[in-house]
């Protein structure tokens, strides 16, 4: 598979977990749009979509998705699979695929990636809403993934945007 | 010189920099207070003190306040000088030198690292006000590392909490 | 699951892939008795045993060691399947992964877990051949683990070395 | 400063360390050419300067060589210059600083920065000598850099070849 279909099943796998596009763009948005006047939602859109066509993204978010699925389904072995459903806040496995995210765009990513993990903003609130109500679905990788994928984007805005100065 | 020499320098370093332990004791009882109730300021200065005894620790707050002094005393060459002078939002070696201290705690660090460097909470806002208002002081590096240090120790609590349930 | 049960856990689970502690010890022995004449092969064990209740390096390990199984019972979905199987010399998560085992300790893990992974030594060398010769055995992540794994009590080794002097 | 006039000033700030273009372009062409046959030198020349026209990269080698240079003058302050001109092996921050460089182009650099680190390989040898015998001169930061230049490069090249395939 290319790496622009790819960047296609990503999307369609991302939607399939119920995150689409533009909770993502809103995100980048929020984070870039007073560091950034005039910044537009099809900037952050493009911004995103770069992202996403990077190999270390996709091969974050694949893997993390599939284990979020995988315990779902209940195929993971325990005590990995009570340690996933739980979303433990001592495990620490999915802030490092989100990290492998980030430092794509080196390291200003990181302080916005804590930030949107920390305070639950947009559509990270209702991925962690559904987990804990929901019965059964697991999204333990999935707000980690989806924060570091907007932190990135607004990364890269960010660099663009002190280059053309 | 030994360990915990070197952690009483650094004490007096932080000092030095208008940084006080108490400051980072209220910035760790803030990050870590809802999730451990009951907690004291005594066990979050008590696991400050065992952040600050690690020797990586040691070296990225070592290197990064020499680099805030040298730069004030503009014995940094051009163009880093101003980059530091100015602590571009692009420069992201401050946060590099701060995810080295949170690691040593595993990756739950990361989340409330980014959540307190965002936020500036505390000590890091009056930081912050200094660098912008005392015309030549230089927090680049700075208030990340407090961050960092607060970061990790609330990290520190957190895997303690989970093992004595 | 408490923290000294997981490492017995861990241990029979790295067994179950065909890894024990002896080889890991062979490697730990390899990395460091140049620079600490007089080790023993026992103070390299009990380096490992206190790598391996480090919950960061546990939860590493049970993620990617069941990545592994996952792959080979055919349960992980394309195309992520088939990257895992191939071990693409251009999926980092493996490498991802041993990052947060080796961070644990310090940075300077990173050089030698470096080394053990291009070399390919011992125990390194047999997995690889493992996977090449086996028709669905994947070691992906575990050659990449194990060498974290050694990596990182070398350097634990080395802190406790060089405070002692 | 502009990004590209950067890139220039760092290739003058390396040859005034003694380190030229073509040494690190001989440590990518080791790196890569049995992957990846046909390779050429000048695609490997290419590939350091896309490296270097990274802002990651760019004040990851700014701020690690300022420190060596500054540490030479003597105007370190103590603990840290001895640490420095020593190049303890327990100082992890120039391993720290090469994470950055490596890390934008995927955790797949990070094998062959740990080999090349270890294996002293070309220039890095030489490095290594001068700080030995020529009394003064400190390359605590420089030989780590240089070689996870030479390991981004590699990896640059590395994704370029996957994605041709």
């Amino acid at each position: 598979m290319v790496e622009g279909d790819l960047r296609e099943y990503i999307l369609d796998l991302l939607a399939s977990r119920s995150v689409n596009l533009e909770e993502i763009v809103d995100l980048v948005y929020f984070l870039q749009k007073d560091m950034q006047p005039g910044l537009t939602k099809e900037e952050c859109r493009v911004s995103i979509m770069r992202v996403l066509s990077k190999r270390e993204v996709q091969y974050a978010l694949l893997v993390g998705i599939q284990l979020d699925i995988l315990a779902e389904k209940g195929l993971v072995e325990e005590p990995l699979l009570s340690i996933l459903r739980e979303d433990s806040p001592l495990f620490g496995i999915d802030e490092v695929l989100a990290l492998a995210i980030t430092n794509v765009y080196g390291s200003i990513g990181l302080t916005n990636f804590g930030y949107l993990d920390k305070q639950k903003i947009g559509v990270l609130a209702r991925l962690q809403h559904e987990e804990q109500e929901l019965k059964g679905q697991v999204h333990t990788f999935l707000d980690d993934l989806v924060a570091a994928v907007a932190a990135a984007a607004a990364s890269r805005l960010a660099h663009r945007h002190g280059e053309s100065r």
